[in-house]
């Protein structure tokens, strides 16, 4: 990969200042795919029989730099000119995100900064700093992160990816779903965890263009419950704590995942810590896949809400993999 | 599953008394289907760019039971006739044979008794429990380990199923390649991890009569190398030592598996402690994948001749993933 091939995609993915459609979907993926790994989906049968359902995991996990953000930040920079990209990338994430932009540009040939607060998991900066990035620390608060980028851009003059209120972004996350469409007939359901929204919104999306009859369920933990509550005022509201060990979803919805999820979302349901740990562990002992806490959000609420899912076919997207092993809660 | 359809596997399943053909692979591994999962094999970008090969994972960590020996366990117990069934099944195992005996019992209705060491891991002994086993202590030595089964034996009137040294466990066992054989095409070597040699003998069966091209690789610890000092050998030796991570392969090879082994093997390498560790590690951080010790002995074994498998397909047979969280090396 260098610039000139740049040149040439440039020309398939625009920048999307409008929701992307079915059309723009299929062009964001097929760009994208020689960048991105077709994960696989897993299924157990104990899982099964403890959920009285059947549970498909499309395991993003097993993607580039272990979690689906590589999809969103790829289709993001792939859309950028030559000029937007020559100072850069930059952005702030408490991790993947930031792993995902830090492979791109490595992958171009530029640099990339990130900010990155300093609650940010050990195994995230490390893989940071891995593909060649420079980490810029931060405090774990929305102004701070804010301030401390402008700072950034001002200086270096990189193109800012913003980790998900970004229309090219949504798009590249909505591929996952529309991978595990293809991957999985006849699903009733398709739930993914909402942080920024970013991928709750791209999944809606694929769902809604490619499998119209999908029930589109997001879930959150009710320690970080911005999203649940935004919906429900018709309004967005910042999260109130984010003392929740899903590091992955402390983030806050914005105007463009506000605006997808809100007419897209057929449902939004909320979990404990307790319950979250409990479908972590359940995830890593039974179906034997290294996670995040972040991906066992959905799994809990399928747990929790067991009478609503009963004999369905969902699909779940498990996020990531990134953790630090010495710092389980088991 | 009941006593009467065994009565039709009988017929199916007969017990082997010399080393099982292609056509009793075959039919072993269509009886034992429903019974087990077709587990999924997994590869990744950055493990092949770090080993300079194509890496293919088998993963038996996502089979029931959470490892392969649930297919030999259900391979032996589907060839008894009711009445050697009657009272129930018998083994000793310092856990995966175990949970498979359990599990299979279970299903056939019948009890288990499972003679089991007093080191051995307690998610193991909690799996084992778990499908209604009683468990019976005994110290980790072979000779007090076979004192306490023949007297279980003795006592209960129960069958024994043992770990390896059978013909029909060595079938079951052989089917994990037969299916990595038809998942993925063109594959130079299979490696597999030696214990007693069950699955190691299975595997090499497996590739002699449905691959005969591919270059079939034992693996080792040096702590628990009896495979390796028996075929410089000529003869059977003990291990010196079992004081390796790696639980599962502490036992000593038999006269059945050294035979097959000893025909088929096209070489065996041996690897330290901190090769395991090492290759365990990336195992999980990258492939984000539960697995045990015992697992990551193969692949140690690549990383370490990296030269010898340059640019090659290489099938690893992931054994299992059952293991205790607060015990992890790193």
């Amino acid at each position: 990969m260098n610039i000139l091939e740049v040149k040439i995609f440039k020309y398939m993915i625009t920048q999307f200042n409008t929701v992307p459609t079915a059309a723009d979907l299929k062009t964001v993926h097929q760009v994208i795919a020689p960048y991105i790994i077709r994960t696989a989906v897993l299924s157990h049968p104990y899982i099964n029989s403890i959920c009285g359902a059947e549970v498909f995991f499309k395991c993003e996990n097993f993607q580039n730099i272990g979690a689906f953000k590589m999809r969103g930040a790829t289709a993001a920079a792939l859309s950028l000119s030559t000029e937007e990209l020559k100072n850069g990338l930059t952005t702030h994430s408490s991790g993947n995100h930031a792993q995902a932009v830090a492979k791109i540009a490595q992958r171009l040939g530029v640099p990339a900064y990130i900010v990155m607060p300093d609650n940010a998991p050990q195994s995230k900066r490390n893989g940071t700093l891995s593909y060649g990035a420079k980490i810029i620390d931060c405090k774990a608060t929305t102004a701070d992160r804010e301030a401390t980028l402008e700072n950034v851009v001002r200086k270096t003059g990189a193109y800012f990816i913003h980790p998900y209120n970004d229309y090219n972004v949504i798009a590249g996350q909505a591929t996952a779903a529309m991978e595990l469409l293809e991957q999985v007939e006849y699903l009733d359901v398709v739930m993914a965890p909402v942080g920024g929204g970013g991928l709750m919104s791209g999944t809606s999306l694929a769902c809604k263009y490619f499998s119209p009859g999908v029930q589109i369920i997001g879930t959150e933990p009710k320690e970080a419950d911005d999203a649940f509550q935004s919906l429900k005022a018709g309004h967005i509201i910042e999260n109130k704590t984010t003392n929740t060990i899903a590091d992955g979803l402390r983030t806050t919805i914005r105007e463009k995942t506000f605006s997808i999820l809100r007419e897209n979302l057929h449902d939004l349901i909320t979990v404990s810590e307790e319950e979250i740990i409990e479908a972590l562990r359940m995830i890593w002992t039974i179906q034997k896949i290294v996670i995040e806490p972040s991906c066992a959000v959905p799994f809990a609420a399928l747990l929790q809400q067991r009478e609503i899912f009963k004999n369905k076919r969902v699909g779940i997207i498990i996020t990531g993999g990134n953790v630090d092993f010495d710092k389980l809660p088991f």
